[in-house]
């Protein structure tokens, strides 16, 4: 028999995936994977009910108008500049494949969202990684002096995430304005993974496009914003006049995104807006995310309490994600996870608050008859 | 500002996509695009209504295991050997990446489905194809010993679809042997596009992979199946043991498909299959293919009658798609679409019959009108 090409031979299952099919095969509570324990908001269900025998066919490439013009409104855009895609996933792939390619390289921090580093390889291009810094007393920081000098003529892009996932880290609008600085004297796109655009704690994110309109590409994600992850509906908000080509390359990709459920996207876009949706979630994550950090606490973890997303970062001198599953039956996602180039710091760890204040309990109990053990 | 990549700039939206939008911009009847007019059955659509609430968040991205044990009865093979995706599209991108890059061919015929040229070469690979004949008289036929003298040692993989689109070609189980017998014999992937699985009239196509399991990956669709192109769940049926590193590299596409559409079409394969629903399909569509194909000749066309599909091709004098959606108030889509090689047969049309009849009518009426008109 012929071989799988390397490519399709070195691709993994992520660890995301796989300790959620860990945490199922040894009963674990799953506070690993970042899918929320809530249903989606009854209007946004409802939508989909509505929309489902109605709007069952193809829609275009680059998605409903509808729904463009709803992405368009909320982030302060031109409906004409955005491109819906199958989940902020597809959105990163098809930046990849448009941005950089064989020889070019792409510049990104460490801990990494893990599938930044197999779309660039994908793509043809070096990922280049910057870590951030980890101090146990003043949480994570970003070395903008390290960024600039990791530069090269080679780079094409800088793809950041803010809220950061996994840091928790919301880059203020000092540090964006350095970003952006560095990003125009050496000409280099902006990709600005803005999936926790609605997910913070404190004050809101500064939009990386409003600095920077003419190089920054917006990944945002329908699936994180309204507690539905498994929908795979995301869009691209594009400087002006590129979505045309980028809805070139994404059609080739799965060719338009599930439309009755665009439809239903585009329908709760405005209701989640007006009705105090998001600063609702905002307030309930909130709480479960203290809930879950004082537990680790008491555990004997150092949390570095996140200014948004899902998740909340933590170091513990004993515990092993690859363990804890079985032995403490609590799925978590280990700190290597996020670094390929650099060391992950030693007993690292990402912990999701998005899920039932029932299963924070639980898995605080767990972890607390499990503090003093030494997974295995 | 930094330019996209060539591969970017290059990508253009499909013919597909440029005909529907100008079938809205002049009124025009739509008998281009694959999509039915009809609505999909209403028990996909209360399945779809029930998974809307209950499965919405992320499956793994091999896909919700009873979509994958449904997909594998119906195609008699194992759930585990079954990689769910973006619609067919998603399907056969991760097997251009996942079979052939750089330095290697692939061999597909032509008139060829839009999409496998781009995705070939974005997978780094070159496109050889060999020409259909088309016999005035005789129709589309496979020149079996030209495909045989394409392969060269660079070959990889050889692309088919059956029942196929555009030509309406349904091969003979001998036709099969021999394709089958041409890839043994020079350790070829076979890439069996079959998301008309379904759709035929006459006998039942021979499924591929039936006749070289070991190196046969077919390719479906919901959405050809079920009438829903818009919900984009799709399939890829793998040779034993290669599910995994396929669904690896499909998780950096779009992480999973829409994880409601994917339990709604779990739980209507079944039905689909016990209650005639496929049977009731081809009877309905072939009386409209009649309808079509004899309004076509009585407007001067040639027919070609296919076996299967939701397409017929036909020859006309005069008649040029680019021209006929504005001035006849008909899309259809134009031979050309299908060719990148080799010249397209002059006067070559495809145009679909997967719309109401009364649709039909309407189309063959100012079809009809423009018989003798030279547009423009
Ligand atoms: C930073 C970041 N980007 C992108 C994604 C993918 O989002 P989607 O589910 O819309 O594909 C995630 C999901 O966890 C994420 O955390
Ligand atoms: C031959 C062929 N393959 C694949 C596809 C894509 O199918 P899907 O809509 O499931 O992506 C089509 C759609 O027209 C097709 O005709």
């Amino acid at each position: 028999m012929p071989q799988l090409l390397a490519r399709a031979l070195a691709s993994r299952e992520s660890v995301f995936a796989r300790m959620s099919r860990l945490a199922a095969q040894y009963g674990a509570v799953n506070l690993g994977q970042g899918f929320p324990a809530d249903a989606p908001p009854a209007f946004l269900l409802e939508a989909a009910r509505r929309a489902v025998g109605t709007v069952d066919q193809y829609s275009a490439p680059a998605g409903l108008p509808a729904l463009r013009d709803a992405v368009g409104t909320d982030l302060g855009v031109d409906g004409a500049d955005v491109v819906i895609t199958c989940g902020a996933t597809e959105a990163l792939n098809v930046l990849a494949l448009s941005l950089y390619g064989p020889g070019d390289e792409v510049l990104m921090l460490e801990p990494v969202f893990d599938v930044y580093l197999p779309q660039a390889r994908l793509a043809g291009a070096d990922a280049v990684t910057v870590p951030m810094t980890l101090d146990p007393v003043a949480g994570w920081s970003l070395d903008l002096d390290a960024l600039s000098a990791a530069v090269t003529p080679r780079t094409r892009a800088l793809l950041l995430n803010s809220p950061y996932n996994p840091t928790g880290t919301v880059f203020s609008a000092g540090e964006l304005a350095r970003i952006v600085e560095i990003a125009r004297q050496h000409d280099l796109w902006i990709v600005s993974d803005e999936v926790y655009d609605e997910l913070y704690f404190g004050d809101a994110p500064v939009p990386l496009r409003t600095l920077a309109p003419e190089r920054t590409f917006t990944v945002g994600s329908a699936g994180k914003r309204l507690e539905a992850t498994g929908w795979r509906v995301g869009w691209i908000a594009c400087p002006p006049g590129l979505s045309s080509m980028l809805a070139g390359i994404r059609q080739q990709g799965s060719f338009c995104s599930p439309a009755p459920l665009q439809a239903a996207v585009a329908a709760a876009l405005p209701v989640a807006r007006e009705s105090g949706f998001y600063a609702g979630l905002r307030e309930e994550y909130a709480e479960r995310m203290a809930l879950l950090a004082g537990g680790l606490r008491d555990a004997g973890a150092t949390v570095f309490t996140p200014r948004g997303t899902y998740f909340l970062t933590a170091l513990h001198p004993t515990w092993h994600a690859e363990t804890l599953v079985e032995h403490a039956g609590v799925a978590v996602i280990p700190g290597e996870a996020f670094y390929a180039r650099h060391a992950a710091p030693t007993g690292l760890l990402r912990v999701a608050f998005c899920k039932s204040r029932d299963e924070i309990a639980r898995a605080l109990e767990r972890l607390t008859a499990a503090r003093n053990v030494n997974v295995p």
